[in-house]
């Protein structure tokens, strides 16, 4: 028997229209947020670019200021004036609609503007728009009200990576700097792996949007699934070296054919940050260089690692339809950004959760390409370039991570990277047809 | 209302035991026109690789021999032994499981063994293909059955690629060599753009293999579909052209932002072969360098291309399971292979099917990445790699063109290259949400 | 008839024995110059790496110390601990025989040790190296005298670079950082060129060392010249932007076939740094982005497009063995780097030496490929390094720059980059083999 | 005491003006070598580029027909058309002043024209040039005479490119193809290695053209040499396994810095073509596939290989001058192409030359960049380009190898390869300041 299923939160809340004061303290708040992550760093840290990927810290400040010069007070407010013309030109990320942007590769090279001249023109943007926000007329506000939230959860995306950029940087340093002092003490166990069965049917997936989206979660539709099961918890560090010992990264057989290429062309053979020293397995973490503890969660993989290491085992990913569905009765709790850990902890034996791990600690890797929702309308404008243009040769993560907000997550949310990219707080859950 | 619908031919034939005697028929007509096909060739073409993706001649002339003898003839005949022990190294493509291989980009590096040689392995290989068709033991016989059926289908895979291959080859080269003297007419209207309507619904995909098919066809499952249009028939040169005009090749806004990444480092602004002389498109083809006929249908375009066209003309690119439920009802009938005409013709204006070109012609893209099926199980042993390890940054193509066999396509049958291959003979069909 | 010559200053001193109270004095003096030159500087700018040529500030001023600790003060004072073991592995440029390296082209990846750090480093070292220099037994100083002298000229080197380093790294920055506000005031005229005859003959070449020099000047040698004419001055940007109006960047035939090579791979059409504005050149320099001046000389040229001028000029450069006889007599005075212009000045009209510009303003590319002299031999140990093993691929240069100390250069000095280098203060000195 | 001595072959012939008769005979036994030469193989292996540096044999060739039909038949004979229009750009290798040309790293893209093709353009050729040599007007005669030498020349430079390209694009051949059935006897004994001594002086270098030579050996010009001894023979493959074993290829220390470099990226651990099977080296020949010989010498190894294995000898390479000194009363004869060994031979024991091995088995690395002699004028017009444009990075090789024709090489030739370069029948002889 078939029934329809709906995997999105149906809440009945009217479209969004947060009273002013609720949204100032939200912007001061998350605002002041990107601040409080720098506070670990030396000026030198802010300025540079370890690979392609990475931007400088000081970029991804002035970019998320941008934003709202760009979207909003540049549009709304008359009077508004850059504090550098050139700045539209040096922190525009990919907004063709906009205009003429620097080389991405090349913001490591840029020593001006200075780490102090980013912080005044963030003082400068939000002097204005706190200004919009308390004082604009009410037409004005309603028009771009919008704008906020989605600046607002621009800079949220901007601080995970800040996070996961900086770690890169700090990781490349001989000197190992410790960005947190955090110590996380050795789970002595963690929970055993339990497969979960969901039945065969018609699953509503996605959302219409009553609550705030982004617009690739759109629109709500029906996808057929036939049942599965997923993992109670994610892949642990102690599974995943069970796997490089087995031959894991010696044997092509197991791995996507462009999975290989890549493990040969970059010499793979642990995930990202991972060191054997004497035998012994260490990794680079913003805690510092420390030993691989075998119950946490095994992250900095790629997508070709988790696809190889769920062939190794027997199982394989879940797809994006199977892991909103699993997740939807899963409540939004877990190991955030807020914590302040800025690493994966090892899932709790006695959770009373079926499913655990499912939000925050680790990014989750699907099975599936990231596509269009049947319908999908990309938002008009410049911001139609935010999400639809990358629905190629990208996969699909779910749940957030350690250094998402949880402010900032949904069982919709949909995340994507490129196959090979591993310096995300990126993880493993398995599924299966059959228990 | 939602119904279940088939897409897949139901036929209620037994599991494939064709007898010998039929199949000896089909083994000598398909070796032969692999012979066929080179015919028009001097020695020197066998050689050459144009681009690391391109095979020579020769080498699809051997590999497609080697299979019968890795699968087949050193399994199930004692005696068999290779011409020559390097065979195997030289004449594995990717199996992994049958051993080491020589590097693809490398083959066009290999005079020896000649043409010749090559011919002579050949017979060879079917001498002792033919003894056992004919003379095995049932219980061999039985066993086997199925790596000729695959061998064959395989070798009509390769006569496919070895046209686009020297097509590539040929199309180097500043003489223009023809290779077919067939000479088309200018088809002076072709039929008008109609959409076709399906219903929302569940619908079958795929197929429990009762007939022969590729394992990447399996299992037969359910899918949901929202309601959609399909296009009548292919686009066309002219379509194209106004694109072009349009300036489809400059507005970085409706290209995928890999596709214009693309652009850009391959220099892209027509498709392949297509040349512009005194303001006119000329292009290469198989049957000579000729003006760019405005109502044949596109083709060597990627799947960029292909979307970034779709976006321009307010359109979209089928899924995979639209194009399989609209190409249901569809007969396999076509421009393949067979007729020998090396291009695709400009759709026919009183076409008695609703939809037209959906077999032969030109290998349609789809929107749909290349992903497993639900509960997807690849072939054992080395033949599992035939299909599975490539489903990662590809793109479905349906249909078949104009360089398949008629016997060789499915309306269940997944084609599959990465986004940015333009030197198949692959067109562009429109899909749309709403009319 | 033949006569011997001698191009080498013969002066009369005794090997090098400065008091220490010279040394001293000099040794203050240099090491205060690097901070000098860091004086104009954000901290961001220290940090950036432009091209693998490049090194960082901070790098340069770090690693010219580590040359102290790693030839003198760990060698000559057992008590002696460097900050951090890591130094020895980060400042560390070539020297294999002292151990591993961080790996160049990644020495901007690099936030930590922070400005700061170095500046405490190099305090660190002062205070050792001053104590060494005041206090050593005289025996340890003799010994270790000759270190200290090949360290301070080892330390101006690295002014040169650090300032052309600086330069790269602040041209690239959109908002044209000025690193001096010196203004110079635009030479109305400039002196006319004329050719300066020398007679064939037996010259002597290179040093035998009496005076400071590099094992690459030695030993003193016999030369056969041909009679040769050197011009007068050096090539200007006026006479330079004749040659680009008259084609030269677009006649393949004046130049070398590998010039010609790196010509269409890196797109040159104009000296390193230039921009046409409104049909106008524009170049930036240390003192801002400002017109090009038709009467200084032009300055960032590679040897390709020395040699390419020459040739469409209708002349050649000279061979380092002529530049060297034509120097014998010229003073040493012009515009090295005290004068702090930091850019090359037009050729006085009145001076009163037959050949102007010969010591500073630009470094002088030759002819001449950086090869061993007759009888050569290399320092022994790690200080072998220093020159010998990039006599491959490399061209002479001659004379010194604006952007080198008066004290730092010789007429028997080699410099030496490879042909395509463009970022040092490089410049075009005529030869000719007839009037 | 210094003198002057002749390094030039003193002989007063007057400018070359050859008979018609000898000419003809000239022109038919160099142009029908290239075609014995091509007798071993098979139309397969004329299409194959196996490296950018390598060109097919089927370009060979067509090239060195094309440069009689460009340099004489289109300009002597009005008359004369070429067999298609094409050929002047396909068969152009760099003539800048002749036209545009095919892309030089593309010429085994081509398989048309074929093989067939290309012979019946060198009948062509030959018919209008046997004409041209027979049946000119005496003026045109004395016209073009120049030419035809050149061309000569010039085809059999080709024939040692001929051959070196085709071993390795065999050597890459896993079957490795028997160019020649020729089987050496292993020399159980070689001649031991003594140093003569030259002494200081002013030398004569380079010749004034009296003999036919190619323009870069003149003019005739003094060089003044210290004194210098140099090996009586080349250094042995024995020899080079000594420095393997002694770790030449891992210490760093000996190489020049962009030959490690070069050693690092291309992995190098013995020469080209060398391979060690169960502990002993082997070697791809044109003679097969076999033992390296102890005492035959070694070859196929780079400049930076030469100069490293000097270095850790104790010695140097000689320069240029030195070379043609040593040589200078030395007879040509030896191991050349006419020999057809197509392999270098171990140095005879009793040689009455104090010399051996001078001429013909290996072209000698030289430490002399490639560079104009003082007074150096290339020829007018494009065969200005013959010579000239290459002197940029190339280091010069003397006297000749085993695939060279003894009536080619002078012992004031200069051959000329990158210093990277090892598929040329190359090899190191080497020289000292002192005993």
């Amino acid at each position: 028997m078939l029934k329809i299923k709906s995997s999105a939160q149906q809440k009945t809340t009217l479209p969004l229209r947060l009273a002013r004061k609720t949204i100032l303290n939200k912007y001061l708040k998350v605002r002041k947020f990107s601040l409080t992550l720098c506070r670990p760093l030396e000026t030198e840290d802010y300025v540079i670019q370890s690979m392609p990927d990475v931007s400088p810290t000081k970029w991804h400040l002035a970019h998320t200021s941008w934003f709202f010069e760009a979207f909003l007070l540049s549009k709304a407010n008359k009077k508004y004036k850059s504090i550098h013309p050139l700045y539209n030109y040096l922190f525009n990320s990919y907004y063709v609609l906009i205009g003429e942007r620097f080389s991405r590769p090349d913001r490591g090279l840029l020593s001006r503007p200075t780490v102090k001249d980013v912080f005044n023109y963030r003082k400068y943007v939000d002097e204005y728009m706190i200004d919009f926000i308390e004082n604009s007329s009410d037409e004005n506000y309603e028009k771009y009200a919008f704008i906020i939230e989605i600046g607002l959860n621009h800079e949220q995306q901007h601080q995970e990576l800040l996070l996961t950029d900086i770690k890169h940087v700090l990781s490349l340093n001989p000197f190992h700097p410790v960005y947190s002092k955090n110590i996380f003490k050795n789970s002595k166990k963690t929970a055993a792996l339990k497969w979960i069965r969901f039945e065969e049917g018609i699953y509503e997936i996605g959302t219409n949007g009553k609550e705030f989206c982004y617009d690739n979660e759109t629109p709500l539709h029906k996808d057929y699934l036939t049942s599965f099961y997923i993992a109670s918890r994610l892949v642990t560090n102690q599974e995943y070296i069970n796997f490089i010992e087995d031959g894991g990264y010696k044997r092509q057989e197991i791995w996507l054919s462009d999975g290989w290429a890549t493990l040969e062309k970059e010499n793979w053979s642990a995930p990202l940050y991972w060191q054997k020293i004497n035998n012994k397995w260490y990794h680079f973490t913003l805690n510092g260089f420390r030993k691989v503890e075998p119950n946490e969660p095994v992250t900095h993989v790629s997508h070709y690692e988790a696809d190889a290491f769920a062939r190794w085992f027997g199982a394989r990913l879940p797809t994006e339809s199977e892991w909103e569905v699993a997740s939807n009765k899963v409540k939004i709790k877990g190991n955030f950004v807020e914590n302040r850990n800025f690493h994966p902890l090892a899932a709790e034996i006695n959770s009373k959760e079926l499913i655990s791990q499912m939000f925050g600690d680790l990014w989750e890797w699907t099975q599936s390409a990231y596509l269009p929702y049947p319908g999908y309308k990309p938002l008009p404008g410049a911001l139609g370039e935010y999400n639809g243009k990358f629905m190629s040769n990208q996969i699909v993560l779910k749940g957030g991570s350690c250094a998402t907000s949880k402010t900032h997550i949904r069982n919709t949310y949909r995340n994507f990277f490129p196959p090979h990219s591993r310096w995300q707080f990126m993880g493993i859950r398995l599924a299966k047809d059959n228990k």
